[in-house]
């Protein structure tokens, strides 16, 4: 039945991204499906994040995040980011500290800098939303990732509750 | 400039959902590309609202909303829900009441039932979390429509501000 509520829940079409965060010297940075735009005035991005996730400490210490937009071709790169972080998930990945300071990969098909506008409850989970300052799309023909495509890679098919309560 | 700002924002992928709200007698509908699921435990899905919309003042009046989500093959019906509501846009279109009054409309891939759990600011927009109490996924293999397959369809690049602040 977890399945079936996962499978449910993926037909609510979300991309694949990659958040970086940043407060001073330290960087980390995950896998994320929940982000979507809010408002175009200001301009900002909504991201639903788990607060028991290492990198939720530095979003809230930095006050900033980067949005990361994958490509249909990075499923490998979903996965590193999305594995839970034992070692500096970022050593291997080319990237560089936006004007924010949170991590630009080189790899991303788009990429967005946010700085932390408020900050919501929102379930088991906090929503965060960022007024974009920055943003740029680097590669118009490359089609992004979409959530469904991954099927259960991030395994939330063992999370989803059973039933409507 | 805007609708490069437009092109940039469609990266972040979504899809494109009808809404439906009611209150007493009073029904609507309107199309919506800004949903996404915010949490696992309780099931919470986000909408993001202008206030400015007619529907706006039943779904604070009902409480409730569903979210029918849209096939690939339904660029036509977001475009009747996404027009100025001069007239009942649900006339013409097979629905039915769900269990919280909320119009689910007969044609759509998936459907769920929200009550309305929090409602935070969010710039022009209204952020709306609804706990899921019913959900059904109609139909397996069909393709959901992606919402930057509308192209220009919701006049959204004229929106958009000219550049970041």
């Amino acid at each position: 039945m977890s399945q079936q509520m996962a499978d449910l829940f993926k037909r609510i079409t979300t991309g694949v991204h990659v958040i970086g965060v940043a407060a001073g010297e330290q960087h980390n940075a995950f896998t994320a499906a929940w982000v979507m735009p809010v408002s175009f005035r200001p301009l900002l991005l909504g991201l639903s994040i788990n607060p028991c996730h290492a990198s939720y400490a530095l979003l809230k210490a930095g006050g900033c995040f980067s949005v990361n937009v994958l490509g249909k071709d990075q499923l490998e790169l979903a996965g590193h980011f999305g594995a839970p972080a034992e070692t500096d998930k970022l050593a291997a990945i080319p990237w560089r500290s936006g004007k924010t300071g949170a991590p630009l990969l080189d790899s991303s098909l788009a990429r967005f800098e946010c700085e932390v506008m408020a900050e919501y409850p929102a379930g088991d989970h906090r929503l965060v939303l960022g007024r974009v300052v920055h943003g740029e799309l680097l590669e118009t023909a490359r089609e992004p990732l979409i959530y469904r495509d991954t099927a259960d890679m991030d395994g939330t098919s063992a999370i989803y509750p059973q039933g409507f309560e």
